[in-house]
């Protein structure tokens, strides 16, 4: 009885997990050409967006004399849901950043900085079988490339692994990933 | 035979119009309890993000020491590709801004800023049955308040009516659509 018990009790156990990982089959998955070239992902302006920044730099000596460029952040939606119901990444997140140029004194603004021209596009994925470090990063040279090969890892990764809050991901700089963060824990 | 070739020329003619301007079906509609107090949107964090900002102002003399607060702002998807493909804004539109308080020098970061905790939450709603103006502006008080009243006129209306881009809307300020209104026009 006790055995059937415990056995009834995992069997539970291994639903509610199941239950507590969305599904992520309808998700947009990373497309690659000639081996690991990542081609450019389509439409993800209408994927999740986890934050913004401006100026953001590691290096104490800073050489811009200006408040820097905007960055901002998309997730596809099903990998957004997996984020906020189990606090992890599922195999096949993309996250996608945008660079804007600060603009200044258009129209009636006086102050403070908006995102003007796009400058640049840049991409991280999570592929375990196609990446052995598990993810991968990508510059896509302001969308001109429409395929790109992964930076060495020492260009990319190994900083994300090292200070990236969550699995590679700087979700301590996003606010919306941090918010769902204090739901699932 | 004229008159036949003309007819269908206008029937054709108006069954592109109907292509033209997506369904709005599925739109979140604005939702009002009391006659007129807006119920807080829910799950706009999952809409299309339209643009961030920090420290904006209308105001050339300016009392902010720091770098001012960030604003990032959404659109539901219906909204959004309809705006992509027509260049307006359909009746029921929602425009989500969230106010963030610059954070600076946590973790690796030693320049610039990302979006720290949460400290406004504010919409837009377009409802011309609603609202003789057209447009209507409200205050959640960071999501503390469930439902708001609109702005009177001179608060936020008259200012937008005068100044925004496009229908009321700073599309001047939002990356994203600006570059809808390139491939729209």
């Amino acid at each position: 009885m006790f055995v059937t018990r415990s056995a009834l009790a995992l069997s539970f156990t291994l639903a509610l997990a199941a239950q507590d990982a969305p599904s992520t089959k309808t998700m947009t998955q990373p497309r690659y050409v000639e081996g690991k070239e990542l081609v450019q992902p389509a439409d993800y302006r209408t994927w999740v967006f986890v934050g913004a920044s401006i100026g953001l730099s590691y290096s104490e000596s800073g050489s811009s004399t200006g408040p820097g460029r905007f960055h901002h952040v998309y997730i596809q939606p099903e990998a957004y849901r997996y984020f906020a119901r189990t606090g992890r990444f599922p195999e096949g997140t993309i996250l996608v950043m945008e660079v804007h140029e600060p603009e200044q004194k258009v129209s009636i603004n006086r102050q403070g900085y908006f995102e003007g021209e796009r400058r640049a596009l840049e991409v991280a994925v999570k592929d375990g079988e196609t990446f052995e470090e598990g993810w991968a990063y990508f510059d896509f040279a302001n969308g001109a490339k429409k395929s790109a090969r992964a930076f060495a890892k020492e260009m990319c990764f190994s900083c994300h692994r090292q200070h990236g809050a969550d699995d590679n991901v700087f979700t301590q700089f996003y606010p919306v990933l941090r918010g769902l963060k204090k739901k699932a824990n």
